[in-house]
């Protein structure tokens, strides 16, 4: 997620959002976590090679990057408490869930490189490209995945919403890796079918691999350390926060190819990548059949004068219009969506979200 | 593990150890499994292919072994109930825990595999040798470990000891992936450093990677389930029982280069592989100037000649004699540690196990 967009102002929330104020914090608590699970001799005994191994390993793929996710559990716990101020003890376990979500991306973007045989991340090389890491890497994604339940177990053990957070953390995971299962089958690595690009296909992928652990994750965790035990409030958080997932990783295809590589800080290359973006998507479904056949022979290939014929055909179709229509539209549905919902809090946190999101540049 | 070795009538256990007439109902319990889990929509909507792809990947990957640990469940249930007969549905849970036990080691083995660049697995290629899995194994691997959790959440939610089984399962999953680092980075692939072969390190690696899962895990299961909660018998049977899984790899270790490959129905390659063997690790500590450059000439080489020559200096060493002296001291201790254990039940449970491995011979 970027920063708070150009629309906050518009959209009237009690509180200031606050992560730009938390992120000096944020970063304690990730060297509190870090210590914490290198000292951590309950279940192995670390040598001073594996403690090194690990410490290089989490500084290299958690923290680096935008931390929005991270720090969005904090943000909607602020606004779920309306007023009420957070003592430094609860501040901690926003940041340590906030932290949790962090971790569980790292571990699967480091997995994610490895299949999709990817070169750089973040700005850097992938991990598993460092010479002396390699395939390891894949052992580290899953050491990852075990220090969230460590994090979980050492901090949440005596909350009473514990095993609601534990189920959480295994159901977002679940829908995740069902997500990179969805993409990995419709689009294998080396293999183009351009004719399994279809919308239906496109939604559900973006829903799993990337919207619950993005979106709702946050939302429900700080629903939970609100106390929050009503379940129609996490089923509306989860139906509406999914959606903005969706609407969030259409305009990352769209930035894609779009954006200005200076504000997003990257080339695109969705379209050398063969990605089943939104614009392929909906470039296959508009297409005449002769604009068809030079999608199909252009698309995926590394040539600038491929990348060039595939945007001559988006810019025929008109999509960057299609695309602002959507955008537009999909404003006035999600505020009419949080508006019907009942608890004040919940659509404060909803609306922050959509402010941080919505016309983003990057 | 093997099935009941050649002691096992020496060692009196009340009940006759019952894996074999198991085995049936065993792989019923799988077949329910699996359909659960394809037919699970309650966090993920799987597609046509998605669900034949997992119920691919499933049977490829999780039943073909020769599942002794997932046996080991029930049978040590069996033990710790004398005489009480297990109900059906009482049955079906100690399978299921067994068959969680077989998809965490079928999650670690895949990986394994991609990591070790390895060729084969239970006498077919591994998974990801299939043309159309490639790297996306790695998810696979994933998926599996996801399954453990919602086998567990479908079938145990109302059981007393739900969150002690869920952590036991992080625990060992935790232990199991920090002894694949230290196994990783003590002897990385492509890399050989033998001065970094001493007992100290292949007692850490083999007890973290192997001992926990294969040995410890099914007994604590089996416990779990007979309603124990005197945390002194966990304590004792993990005190004993990742003492056993070490005595099991020796044997392996040894197995690999001094069994019958007709028995343990494949050729070893340790020696090739340059692997972490305790017999290399023996060797070294025991070799000459002369023997030990003779070991770091040749030792991890594909050429027949260079594995004469390591089995020539092993020879030369006597380590057939050391395994086979260390194999009946380790006997004397076992019985000697099991029988000052109070618990009768629990005592029979671990010569059982004992009596599974002692001298097996694959
Ligand atoms: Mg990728
Ligand atoms: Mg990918
Ligand atoms: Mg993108
Ligand atoms: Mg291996
Ligand atoms: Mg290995
Ligand atoms: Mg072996």
């Amino acid at each position: 997620m970027a920063t708070a967009g150009p629309l906050l102002n518009d959209i009237k929330i009690s509180a200031k959002p606050v992560a730009g104020s938390f992120k000096a914090k944020f970063m304690d608590a990730y060297h509190r976590l870090k210590k914490e699970l290198i000292a951590d001799s309950e279940s192995f005994s670390h040598t001073f090679e594996s403690r090194e191994w690990v410490s290089e390993m989490l500084d290299y793929n958690v923290p680096g990057g935008k931390l929005n996710r991270g720090l969005s559990v904090v943000d909607s716990l602020v606004l779920l408490r309306s007023g009420e101020e957070l003592s430094e003890d609860e501040l901690f376990l926003a940041f340590a869930l906030g932290w949790c979500i962090e971790w569980l991306q790292a571990y699967f973007l480091i997995l994610d490189d490895i299949m999709d045989d990817s070169h750089t991340r973040r700005g850097q090389p992938c991990w598993f490209r460092q010479p002396k890491v390699g395939l390891i890497a894949a052992n580290d994604g899953i050491l990852l995945r075990n220090h969230i339940s460590r994090i979980l177990k050492r901090h949440f053990h005596d909350k009473p919403y514990y095993q609601d957070l534990r189920e959480l953390f295994d159901e977002v995971e679940y829908q995740t890796a069902c997500g990179q299962m969805l993409d990995l089958i419709t689009t294998p690595p080396g293999e183009v079918d351009l004719s399994k690009y279809v919308m239906d296909t496109y939604l559900r992928i973006v829903k799993y691999k990337t919207a619950y652990y993005s979106f709702y994750l946050p939302v429900a965790c700080a629903l939970y350390m609100s106390g929050e035990d009503d379940k129609s409030k996490f089923e509306s958080a989860e139906r509406i926060l999914v959606q903005m997932g969706t609407y969030f990783q259409i305009q990352d295809d769209y930035l894609d190819c779009y954006g200005h590589p200076d504000v997003i800080g990257k080339v695109g290359t969705d379209i050398e990548d063969t990605k089943c973006s939104w614009l392929i998507v909906q470039a296959i479904a508009r297409a005449s059949p002769e604009q068809k056949s030079r999608l199909y022979n252009n698309y995926g290939r590394k040539d600038p004068a491929c990348v060039a014929e595939v945007k001559k055909v988006y810019n025929e179709l008109n999509l960057e219009k299609l695309f602002l229509d959507y955008e537009s539209e999909s404003y006035e549905n999600f505020m009419s969506i949080i508006n019907e919902e009942k608890s004040i809090e919940l659509q404060q946190v909803l609306k922050l979200f959509l402010s941080k999101i919505y016309k983003r540049q990057k």
